[in-house]
């Protein structure tokens, strides 16, 4: 018999295989071997993580229960007092995390199987097209297609546009500039080529990254319903999210929405006021799975299906929670998955696993995953300022990226 | 002069003279010869609806005077204290029919004379037209026509398509697949295929029992609008019915709902803020023709129409209640009716008229029709788990049938 | 290693050592010894109950994999496609508890651990006090309160008051007749008295068990605010909720709610409304665990508390099961617990454990309890219609229960 | 066998045995001794109703199926194109209720058992109890009660007070005159009387008689709270009625409405939002059994009981149809009963009994009450302007009577 389980030590680890900063918690207890892990990545932030990790969460954490999650998770929110915002969040989540992959070894099996169980046998998921004109993005689609995937997010210059020739006012100031008029009127060109060329029998999305006026984004949206696309996401900055009323009246185009969302003030009315049909959450920028757990039951109250943030500013780790989650939430919809460089696999094992268009976590206990610490130090992170954050508009006027 | 009327006796006769499980009940009395018959058909779960009408309803009921309809209908409601369900409701619909059998039986009348009597001659109904393909159907909706019925409703592939390639995950479970995108698309394709052969002068009708995420419901409502469809059935799941309000939104598409509603939680909003125009509800499942004729109240007040279920899963004598109601309900729409084979016949009499597009119930006091327990017995129910509940999409989640 | 776990046989186990009838079900499984209990009590239709689990439910799962609790509770939701409602949902309950407790022994964990772990060491409960007068229950309230218990429930004549003299019409039929006007009267003195006596450091709460007219019970719910109730139970028929509405405008008083909800559109708008304090559901009656611990997190986020019925119809492992949540979930509020006679005891064991006020889940693996069929079979259960149910107004009126 | 029925006379009856003209429709058939009694009364315009029920419903009868009851009312109502007001809802009032009388006579039962037969065993009435001063209140309230009254309605100086010292302005014209700020002071000084010396054992009810401002109307409701009114009658005049909602807000006291309504648009939003307790419709107001019968049905689906109308401006033979609905309707709350002079029961035979508080029906089929045209002519009405509905202001403004 076992004695009394206690966590014992706390770790941040910084890595960058792929040039983007990730940061995992590992959570170490006074049982052999026995530790879990958890990503509590915000890329842009990850030092201010790192900090709010060692300096708080870490003396907060050593000594107790690491099956306590509902009570840690409940007491570190609200330990710093102000709370419900990022880098704090993150810091919750990547403990949240690994006491969800302790609780998963103790009990020697898969986190899913502590969620409910499996519901489906695989994840469907949606890979990145992206290509400077609309003949790229094309061949991007059909090479996602020739790998399986049934789902395809489609972006003409990323976000916004590309080699837009922009009028600026005199002595403009640094940015990234993009104009919103042509950015729309690329993509109803990028989906009428699309629809015609790679035809009507896969699901095609986009991503606006909230760029555009609440009122040019109804009308965008609209333009779009003919397209058929999957889910349009990220329509409306967090901010003016109140506007997804007006886009409800007029169109029925599947709304995603809430990669920045924080806390529940940002999703709780979209949801029950039927406003979006995809809840588009970083995992990690919510405090971890015991959150994202809960949002599930309310979104399947409402009849919200679950697409969870899955770009390259989520680790593998946060990668195989939301594929935990996406394998036993009954309202789960589609998963976010580009797929990872080799020196991703140099420094995780146990990533979950893709083929012919489903991805499949792996039936070892707790998430399933791990992470080499001398590895991961091959790949140090570097602290640079984002470009792409500072978007103007052509007049100059600072824009959301 | 007779004396005090009283029940005896309470009868439950299982039978399934079309290979459907139906279930009726008798009610029998201490008059000579007086005795009533109603339908308590659920007919995926019929044996726990005899334990409810035997182990319960019927020592609740003996000695008791069946003309205290109201008073009946209102204490079997609350004598298991937990209610408003299906099973329960079932039972009681039984009981319920039978006394207004009865009732009009004492009085020599039919029933519709006793609700009011008849405010129309006929009862206008449509049938079913099914097949596999668009050819199939379209010969099946001319089928109907030539048969007198002005009224179509049009399935291909039955509820959710057929033959339709599935991409499923590995080790996928087994089930009823579909792929959403798929039936809509068939969807779509049969209409237009319709109208440009069988023309505009017949109501046709489709029902989507229940079978899309909310947001598409919403979406493929809109595309079938230029179809002119007399309704539009079961697009929702009566767990996310709060979505009338975006359809409701965005399309003037006529919406019939309700064939899986047990209680007024689910109606009343429904009914009251305008956001169905028919009224679907299986009579059986309500708990019979008491709430029935209340219901009829409500939905007048608020100019919604009635639509009765009346499929093979309604024995004859539901089928009769549903067109007492009908020729005296002055907001009565369509009714469903799709004739019986020879073994009804054999087993219940006085089956209700159909004529060149119309049912006309006959003149006999009470509901007018009977039950031969002999030929009943002769066709036994099957106790058998129906298959095409366990509907999945695509990946394997478990979907609404 | 063990082979592919799979369901072998699900039993239903009928027992009333409390004169009370309680269903329990096992799921047995292919693994050695491996089997789970799970309640599934509908004491006033338990062989309705009966009837769908060994006839229908039990053929669904055999040869499933009883890990997979979200696809088996989703599939068995609409295996008979009318769903949502008593008896059904029970059925569904009792299996849902037993493939958490087999989840739990296959973890070696406490179901509470899967739940996410304790948040609290022990379960706050509140104990019935009736009694026919004033006295009689000032003395069950100070014998609760020398028992441990810092909360307790006050009834004078249980329900609706007894002893009143009631002005009937010539011929008024059997029932259990009361006065709306008496026991509103009766239940303000009761307080009055208990405040003065017993005084004001004790939590007292009243359950109005729906007996009144909706303007009635708003009227008493203000006057009973001065009174300070821990909450005020069943102020209204589930039929008339939305008149919880017309309560909240003009009293605070701490509202309880839902003993008799079936399906989520009883309990979704009173919930993300704000318009009650704790949900009072009974588990068994919605369908188990599953949808349980969904319902905690809808509650969560919308700062409504737990009070999970627990009366003397609820098995000891519903109260398990009950006691599993309480422990797990951040917003718990209070549980409703009497104890045991000894005859449970012989039946049951493992039963959790009261102390001083608080109720403690034992450690052992999956639920902790477990039922002796031998000594179930010594207390068979009794099919007895209740009097109780049959409510009636002083005129004959059937009311409420 | 009978021959088909038909209508072959519509006669129109004018007595006023009590000082009070009332209209009394009967509808005689083809069939031997064979006919229906209704009641078309509206006093104060009885020979427009007269006219309209000869010159207009006569000729639109003769011929037609007189069981045919629904689709008469439904054609009668929109026979003159405008429609839903008084005069010809009243003319329609006679000839339905005439109806049901035959329909009660063909099925050879009481008119009850045609609505669902008894769910009480008599019909709880209260009784007004007028008086110049609180003294010869009390004292009237007194008597009703050794009568067997357990409901009096309390009214000082009829309707607005009497004996009121009024400040008029020179020249000010004949009328009614009350003074608003004296009449609310009486009535709380008469309650507060009342309950000190009759004390709580009885249920007092009052009649605002629609002769406040809506804000005094609010206040005053809130000051009568205290004296736990059964309920407080016509506050508001039907052309403030969403001034309920006002009223809602800051009080529980249960609010009776509806005498004066002629349609839905009145009744409709009342009632589903929950601003009504009792509706008091004068049932030959909105056209008869058969629209009463709905809106029963809408009553009970949101929780409102009936109270129809019923002083002295209401034939007996509406009387006779109140009863048959109040017996038969599960949501009946109360009926208004003042019991007749002997010169009624010379003119009409058949009259409901009152007994002990209790009024019944007779067994008699149909509505079981026939006027005797002889003794009716001995009563002629008188038409003159009542002086009661020329209500004033102190400064001499029109005001609601």
């Amino acid at each position: 018999m076992m004695s009394k389980v206690e966590i014992t030590n706390v770790k941040t680890i910084l890595t960058a295989p792929e040039g983007v900063n990730l940061v995992v918690v590992k959570v170490e207890t006074n049982q052999d071997g026995l530790y879990g892990v958890g990503c509590a990545t915000f890329t842009q932030r990850y030092l201010a993580v790192e900090t709010a990790i060692n300096e708080y969460l870490k003396p907060f954490l050593i000594g107790k229960d690491p099956q306590m999650i509902e009570d840690i998770w409940q007491t570190a929110m609200v330990s710093g007092y102000w709370r419900n915002g990022p880098v704090l969040n993150n810091a919750i989540s990547g403990i949240d995390m690994a006491l969800w992959d302790i609780k998963g070894k103790l009990a020697g099996m898969p986190v899913y199987q502590l969620l409910g169980g499996k519901c489906r046998e695989g994840v469907a998921c949606y890979k990145h097209a992206d290509g400077n004109n609309v003949q790229e993005v094309t061949i991007n689609v059909r090479s996602a297609m020739n790998d399986g995937y049934r789902y395809v997010r489609c972006q003409q210059g990323l976000y916004g546009g590309v080699d837009q020739e922009i009028h600026k006012p005199m002595g403009a100031l640094k940015g990234s500039y993009y104009h919103p008029r042509a950015y729309m009127n690329s993509v109803i060109k990028l989906f009428d080529h699309l629809r015609n060329t790679v035809g009507w029998n896969v699901e095609l999305l986009h991503d606006v990254h909230e760029r555009l006026a609440p009122i040019d984004a109804v009308n965008f949206a609209k333009k779009l319903e003919k397209y058929q696309l999957y889910f349009l996401e990220d329509l409306l900055p967090p901010e003016q999210i109140s506007w997804f009323e007006n886009v409800r009246q007029q169109t029925s185009v599947p709304i995603a929405m809430g990669e920045l969302f924080n806390n529940q003030h940002e999703w709780q009315d979209l949801i029950t006021n039927r406003l979006i049909d995809f809840i588009r959450i970083h995992i990690s920028q919510i405090g971890g799975i015991t959150p994202a757990k809960k949002l599930v039951s309310l979104c399947e109250a409402y009849g919200v299906r679950t697409a969870w943030h899955g770009p390259i500013d989520v680790s593998p780790v946060g990668h195989a929670a939301n594929i935990h989650l996406d394998i036993s939430s009954i309202n789960f919809g589609i998963q976010e998955w580009n797929g990872f460089n080799d020196a991703v696999y140099e420094v995780f094992t146990g990533i979950p696993e893709f083929k012919d268009g489903y991805v499949y976590p792996n039936e070892r206990p707790g998430l399933g995953i791990d992470i080499d610490e001398e590895a991961a130090a091959k790949y140090p992170c570097k602290n640079e300022l984002p470009e792409w954050t500072l978007s103007r508009l052509p007049d100059g006027t600072s824009a959301r990226p």
